[in-house]
Order: structure tokens, then sequence, then C-alpha cells
């Protein structure tokens, strides 16, 4: 990486990168790109590389300033995290299992098929060794990261026909991402990842019959429903959606200690702001799509049974050929495990009680 | 308040005061004490004070320091607002509810009985005017607000006897937080709110027949399975609780800038931190209290609908003596309805296949 994009112009500078403790007590100008993964029309995403600029900025009296750029504008949307490692970008804003086919274990930092909701896959990141478990992987891309962001629950996708039955999706070209697309794969469909600002485009020329983005805020704002009908739900191989700020390490490692704490505390502020912003634009942005023709579509129990099985096969299968994959994996399976029984007996059961008493 | 105690000696604190622009580009050297409503035996909610100590001091390269002390050190646990309030400390960490004495409309930046969840309540706080409003009613207590850590949906209590249906409740002594105990003595009970270091106790003696904390967690620190056995789920009545950091506005107001966006990142950080701490550590403590014999039970379902229904009585009953309460439950009930619908759509379809999918 350019080191000239590190430190901006000025007498500190050379000195800023030689010794840190002095960088410390001078509060050195640093001047920083991040690219996301998303468009700026994906509003709550970018937010998320939005707020990141902004809270850094308040935080060191706009001594280190962070510009934020949409999808495309430096690197391509997919590949945010090679510019990151390559130093293009000091550092990024994307979803890490967009990059499972360069190591399929960097899915467990995003979600995966049947994992943690938003809150289960927090406790893992922070205090199941997830965090320690990605920052190990990040490392081999020279760089660090921390969570950024989340969507909640994703919805399944829209598709231009009815799915009745596990066979409906014999040969079905769908627009999926993360491990989810190898599930579907098992299931006899036939996945691919697209970025988000060119899935309607395949939608509506019939490239693929169907695609899953995130839920109604922005599935509306790409537009699918006007070219597909059917509105599944839930997207249980997207349970919650991590994402992460990465950092290239050469970037990272000379910055003092107060503006390394204040990356991390306005990442922590994104992880939590970003899901609020979907939770509250998403009930509105569903009735406004209802409201325009979109069919409300529960996915058929089997293809639910049958996705629990060869998403729970893919995983082993996995473990079993790949030994960081494998560890990640015994570390994740029985934390969920726990989490999925103690979330039965209060959180969940609270939800079910008043969740369908309010609807009465 | 007691100014000295907010601007440590030294040659700049008195223009500080007199001129914020300056004191921004001092960087001036600030001193508070912060205390929490809760004690350090109850690890989870104090890190919630310690780690604004922590992380405000280390954005400020030290120079802005908050000193964490546990409850009942300057003020009683109960009082932490009053004692913000007057100016005896500069900030503190409580929650809002244990102060409905003062106006019941403070139960709704906490929880309120079948009210949102932990990210439904986020939502409303953050994106649904919530925090405006809570800001407004801070205002009359000389305070500036932040939310600052939840548990998630709590449990509903230990008791000494089982309740197998409504009529069990009646003249049982009941130690429980919040509106939940207006909703309990109109099912029968005896509410009484307790600190928590004097629940052990009340029902060791007798004083009470029942108490409900937060969850597996806390409660076994507390004690409480050794004195009974019945463990309820789930507390409906706090289907989340979320904390707050209360500060004195006058030492709030001469704050630079960084400083008070460094509150306002570092209590962001604690309120997603501190229910991953619980979600990871409650299954453990659970496993281990019914291995020691607790016994699991769910309400009655004739205690749930009742619940239901005087809880929305009592809602609406506040409502119509006092205009505020009215206005923000005009808020509130729409707000929470939209994400009950929404929520059963994908996060809550999601939890309840997946979680009894892992237990077969």
């Amino acid at each position: 990486m350019n080191r000239r994009s590190f430190v901006a112009a000025g007498a500190a500078a050379a000195p800023v990168l030689a010794a840190p403790a002095i960088a410390q007590t001078l509060n050195p100008e640093v001047r920083w790109r991040m690219q996301s993964s998303f468009g700026r029309n994906l509003d709550i995403l970018f937010f998320g590389a939005e707020q990141i600029s902004k809270r850094v900025a308040e935080l060191t009296d706009n001594r280190f300033q962070i510009r934020a750029f949409p999808a495309g504008e430096i690197a391509p949307a997919l590949q945010v995290l090679d510019a990151v490692q390559n130093g293009t970008i000091e550092c990024g804003q994307t979803p890490l299992y967009w990059y499972i086919g360069k190591d399929p274990a960097l899915t467990f930092f995003t979600s995966i098929p049947f994992g943690g909701n938003f809150r289960q896959q927090g406790a893992w990141m922070k205090r199941g060794g997830g965090n320690e478990l990605c920052s190990e992987m990040l490392r081999e891309f020279n760089c660090v990261g921390f969570l950024l962001g989340d969507t909640g629950t994703q919805m399944g996708g829209w598709f231009r026909n009815e799915i009745r039955s596990l066979s409906d999706l014999n040969g079905l070209k769908f627009r999926i991402a993360g491990m989810g697309g190898q599930v579907f794969q098992r299931l006899g469909a036939s996945p691919a990842l697209i970025a988000g600002a060119d899935v309607y485009p395949a939608l509506e020329r019939g490239t693929i019959d169907a695609a899953e983005w995130v839920g109604p805020h922005d599935d509306e704002k790409l537009g699918f429903n006007r070219v597909a009908r059917f509105y599944y739900a839930p997207g249980f191989w997207e349970p919650c959606a991590r994402g992460h700020m990465v950092i290239n390490q050469r970037a990272w490692d000379p910055l003092p200690d107060a503006y390394k704490t204040a990356i991390q505390v306005a990442c922590a502020e994104v992880e939590l702001e970003m899901v609020a912003r979907y939770d509250a634009a998403n009930p509105v942005a569903l009735r406004r799509l209802v409201g325009g023709g979109a069919q409300l579509r529960a996915w058929p129990r089997e293809v639910m049974q049958a996705a629990w099985r060869v998403g729970h096969e893919l995983m082993e299968e996995n473990a079993s050929k790949n030994a960081r994959f494998k560890r990640i994996w015994d570390s994740y399976r029985p934390f969920r495990d726990d989490q999925f029984q103690w979330f039965r007996l209060a959180d969940s059961a609270y939800d079910a009680f008043a969740f369908s008493a309010a609807a009465r």
C-alpha cells in the first residue's frame, strides 16, 4: 500500500509512522479511504460506512478522516476484501461470506444456514471465540476486522413462480449469497452470487428465476417486486448477516491507541444501529409491497426440513475437508445449540405468545 | 452540583467551563463519578459502568476519567437518578423503570409488560421517537441520558410453590420490578420492588414468597435457587430491559463535542455487548441451576392471557390519567404492533423452526 495515502501531508507525518508513541501525543492527521460493498441506494447498509466516517472524525476532532465510497467507485462490490488486502484502500465495508471462494470458513463470521440469529451470532462472536477465530483468518489476508452492522433474519427472496414443493426448486436459477447457494444447489437449484446493483437486470431479463437480497426495505429499493410476485420467508440461510469493517494491517498498526478505539466503538454503534434501522423500516416497506401485489409465502415444510438436513451435511463435509473449518464448526455448533435451547425458554416463548396475542 | 467535582484542578479548569470552544481545543482534564444501581457481584450489569469508564478514558488519552462505583457507595441503588439530578454525582447507571413512582411514563424507556423485545425496543428508541421522548422527560430531572445495556427477555422468577392456576397468585408476596408489579397486583399478588442485594434475605426469611431479578446468570449469583425451587418463564413484563446512563445536565453541557461523542459511542457499545454477555452466560448458568434441582416451568396459559389483558388495561388507564403517558403510548403501541407483525414473518418464523429442529 501507498504510505502517502495513510498519513496526510504535514510536518508530523514522518515521525508518526516511525514512532507510534509520539503519534499518540501529537494526534496525527490521518486520511483513509473506505469503500463499501454497497451502493448509496442501499441506504441502511451504506449508512454503516458513512457513520464510521462521521464518528471517527467527531471522536478525533477531525484529525482522523475516513472517506466513505459506495460500491464500484474504487473496487468492485465483490472484491472489497481484495482491495483492502492489497492496499488499494485502507479499509472497506463488506460481508465476509462473499469470499467463501477463498476459504469456506469465512462464512461463520457473517452467518451460516441455520446458524444463530442476530443476538446469538453476536454472543458467539464476542463471547464464544468467534472474533478471535475471525482475526486469525483475516491476518492471512493482511487485515484486521470488526463487526459492522446486521440486517436481522433476512427474507427468502422473490420468485416468479410459486414454490409448492421441493421439486419446484429443480433447475431454478436463484441469486443467493453465501453457503445458502450450496444448500439450494443440493436441493436441485442453480445458484448464483450477483452484487446488489446487478440483480434486478438479471431477474428482469430472465437470466435468473428468483433472487434474494435482504428484506422488504432493501428489496423494494432494488425493485424485485416489479418482476417477481412471490415473496418467501424466512431466509433460513441468513438468520442474521453481520457485516465487517476490514482494515489493512499496515494501515492499522501505526494508529494511535485512541484512533484504534475510535474505530472499534464506532463499529459497535453501527452493529446495533443498523439492525434498528432495518427493524424500523421493514414493516413499513412490507406494507407497501403487499399493497402493491406482493404475495407472501412461507416455505413448504418439506423445503425447510430438507434444507436443514443438507445444510448440516454441507457443514460436516466442509469440516471433513478443511481443518480450520472443522475447528470453527466445533466451536460454533455446540454454542449455537446451547443458544437455541436457552432462547426457547424465555425470548422465543415470549415472542411466540406476544406476537400471536397482538394479532388476535 | 459542585463544579469542582466536574473539572479537575489545573490551569485550564476555569476557562473550560466559561468557553466550551476553547475547551475543545485544550482537551480539558475532566473527572466524573458514576454510580451504578448494581453491585460488583452482578458482573454483567456492572460491566456497563466499568466499560464506559474504560472506553471514555481510551478515547480521550485519559483526559476524561469517569470512575465507576457500585450500588450504595455514594447513593442507594434505587436512588441513582435522584443523586444525578441533584448533582451528588455527575452520572449514573440505572434502569428508568425503577422511577415510575415519579412518573409512570418512565417505564417506556426500559420495557413495558408485553412490549417490544430487545431489537424492537431498540428500533422504537432509535428510530420510532423513543429517545426523543425520553430526553424530553429526563430534561425535567435536569438530566440527559443514553441507552446502556440490556438483559434480553428476562425469566419470570423463582417461586417457593408451583403456580398451577391464576388463583395460586392470590396474596403472593412477589419481588418484581417496573409495571410488572402492577400487573401482578391486578392478578391478586402483592408486589414489592427491592434492590438486588436485598432480595435474597427477603426470600430466605420468608418476607416474600417469590422473586424475579433477571435470568439464570444473575439469579444464580443472587442465590435464589437455594431458597425457591420453581423457575418460571418467560418474564412477560420484561421482554427486554434497557438500562440508561443518566448525566447531570450541568455536567454535560460544557463538555467538548468529542467527549460527548465518546460517551455516546461507549454507551452504544455496551448496549449490545451486555446482551451478548448475558446470552453467552445464561445457558451455562441454566444448566448448573437445573443440575442443582431448579424446576423449570412455563406460566399457565391462563396466567399469560389474564396478564395480557390487565397489562393492556393498565396502559390504557395510565394513558387516560396522564397526557404524556398517552402521547408516548400512542407512539409505542402502533410501532410495537407493526414490529410484532413483521417479526412473525422472518425472525420469529426462523427461530421457531430452527430452535425446535435442533432439539429433535
